[in-house]
């Protein structure tokens, strides 16, 4: 309780941590206006922006946000990835300490930390050392993360934009399968849940407009069932498109993904996925040699569908603006000291949110999967209500038009 | 010489073929609207669209094209891939006969086939056994192909819309990259001409954008050099970003990467190369084992490149759309009657093309690959000749701001 009742500094640091997104620098203009703003500049003195998370708190790394014009941090928000840096970085006890002492040296009462459920684990960690410390310290974390798996929010900023660029890669991919044929795979990010991998049944207009076949990690994933299904599609449509997620996994539940790419773990566990083409080319060769199909094609999205510029979806910029701008409001308030912000969908039919601080652990660690009601029994497609979810957050995608 | 002194039948027959691009609607609507036009309509009969390129004429598989509204015809003409279908068929001396009697049946007198150099090729075989059959036929190759290696041309349609893709990726993946650092590979499409992978360099704007390294297939690929390469970029810019041609080829003028994917072969004998991760994921691997960068990813970047909706070059667009009337206008007009359209620029330092019939085996068979003015003397890289060149083609990209 020490923290509460300590002297608080006014100075406030801001940061990015984990994975980039489209729209991420959308939330930390949204933060940082808020602290620059007429109740922000009441209470925040200095906004430091630090470089590559918490390894740029370690080293001193900070840039002046309040000396950045308008002009500038307007077109930093709409620029994908994150322009203050990023980084992977669970802190210890120790680097704790070492933040501590650097934040009371530099006057910091405030930090904010916008990423994923990692990142929020970060804050958590901060934010509960520092009460134990004694040092005190407002903590709030802003939601961030393509893979839309946070516990905290009906749906996390970044998400609709990958989403975005996932369906409008289906439309235009389902359009070049047509052209030519065959069997089009195409693996899609997502470590732990499918909704990037589900957004891309968006890209269907008709019946018979691909994806015909989309495998989350919440649906065990079979070969025998995968090359049934693959030679029905190909029977049906003479022709099939496959949307499956990076993060399929068997019955044993460890990725298939990962055991192939044989790549590195980071400090949180992960074992990466991403930046590696060999789980499509392995179920292109499954399927050239089981399934009896002559053309087979695997793509690997990666990186893209995070950092690709001009894609980005109207409604999750302006909520990721909008998430930014209330961590501030509600650190500034000091009802919620360690907190993050909920993205709660409200009833209706119209399409609206409200952002409410949350306690930072209901955001940190775990994850969320895409719920029984989105995926479609026959265990290879999403349901109308995933569409109705889904929809509003990636807007309109580019209009295609066809003969038939 | 009969085929010119032959009763000619007046309708006509087009179709697309090889692989689709974002424009290559584009062409068809452009010769479509020139033949249903004031001038094409005194003298075309019929707009017949052959299904999947020969292989619709050989099934007798048309669409009437004088019957799709013309709101339709514009909406297609903005849909990336090919709307009629495509094929990668050679044909025979029998399937031309097969052909002739078709459209002898048909009464089509003219043949339009939009493709890259294997279509023209599929083109001029057409062409030449009608002479030799005596079937009076006009035929005209449209070009097309995101390679940019038509050597009738000073670029071809499809290429300045995939090159606005590629370069658009890298400048975002430049961001991700410089987030969260290590080296980045993006494999990109060209089988024997590295002009796409060259145009990765548009995404630049300051001296420490990446991509820092461009390896192109006409430059033999050592790996040695890469090593040393992205070793020197990681010590002046601590990361690397790398694009590299999916044709990339060592001293043994093999592709790496068709050794690597272990595809099928096409009826023209091209190897598969694209549809699979192999290369970059080999690339990356000898980077962690040979350069010690811990964090390496690479990404294959795929069909998207020339069917993703909504990104297409204003330019490409234009110029894809007098292409496919510019043949029309030709071939009505009768000088030429097996032809392609040269895409030729004009001198002088204001940006303009003109639109040349020319001889159909100008365009067919062989390829042209990036000359040596383009090609930086340290081999990996290209030159200010090349962005002059190719930066009327691409037009603007979307606009990133960072703090530096």
């Amino acid at each position: 309780m020490r923290a509460r009742t300590g002297m608080k500094s006014n100075n406030m640091v801001i940061a990015q941590s984990g994975g980039p997104s489209m729209v991420i620098n959308m939330s930390l203009v949204g933060a940082v206006r808020a602290a620059r703003g007429k109740a922000g500049s009441a209470k925040i003195g200095k906004i430091l922006g630090a470089r590559h998370g918490i390894q740029g708190i370690l080293a001193g790394d900070y840039i002046d946000l309040r000396k950045v014009g308008d002009r500038k941090l307007d077109a930093i928000a709409l620029t994908p990835s994150s322009a203050l840096g990023s980084c992977r970085l669970k802190p210890t006890a120790d680097d704790c300490r070492r933040i501590f002492e650097a934040f009371k040296k530099l006057g910091v009462g405030y930090f904010f930390y916008i990423g994923g459920n990692d990142s929020a684990d970060a804050a958590r960690i901060v934010a509960e050392e520092a009460e134990k410390d004694g040092y005190p310290l407002v903590c709030y974390h802003i939601p961030k993360t393509i893979d839309n798996d946070l516990r905290s929010c009906d749906h996390t900023p970044g998400f609709g934009s990958a989403a975005k660029f996932v369906a409008t890669a289906l439309r235009g991919d389902d359009l070049d399968n047509r052209a030519l044929g065959g069997v089009k795979i195409d693996v899609i990010m997502g470590r732990d849940a499918g909704f990037l991998t589900a957004a891309s049944a968006l890209a269907r207009t008709r019946p018979d407009d691909g994806p015909h076949l989309v495998y989350l990690p919440e649906v065990p994933f079979s070969e025998d069932k995968f090359v049934k299904d693959v030679k029905a599609s190909m029977k049906k449509f003479g022709r099939c498109v496959v949307a499956v997620s990076e993060g399929i996994r068997g019955k044993d539940g460890v990725p298939i993904g990962a055991k192939l790419a044989d790549g590195e773990r980071d400090s949180h566990g992960n074992v990466q996925m991403s930046g590696s083409g060999a789980l499509g080319d392995a179920l292109a060769k499954l399927l050239k040699t089981k399934a009896g199909v002559k053309r087979v094609r695997a793509d690997t999205f990666g990186y893209l569908q995070r950092s690709f510029p001009g894609v980005a979806s109207e409604t999750d910029r302006k909520e990721a603006f909008l998430a930014g701008r209330a961590a501030v409001e509600a650190a500034l308030k000091g009802k919620l000291t360690k907190g993050t912000i909920g993205i709660i969908r409200e009833e209706g039919r119209k399409y609206r949110v409200a952002f409410l601080p949350r306690p930072i652990a209901d955001a940190a660690k775990f994850t969320r999967s895409v719920p029984k009601e989105f995926i479609a029994k026959n265990g290879h497609d999403v349901t109308e209500a995933f569409i109705a979810y889904a929809k509003p957050l990636v807007g309109e995608l580019p209009k295609c038009e066809t003969f038939d």
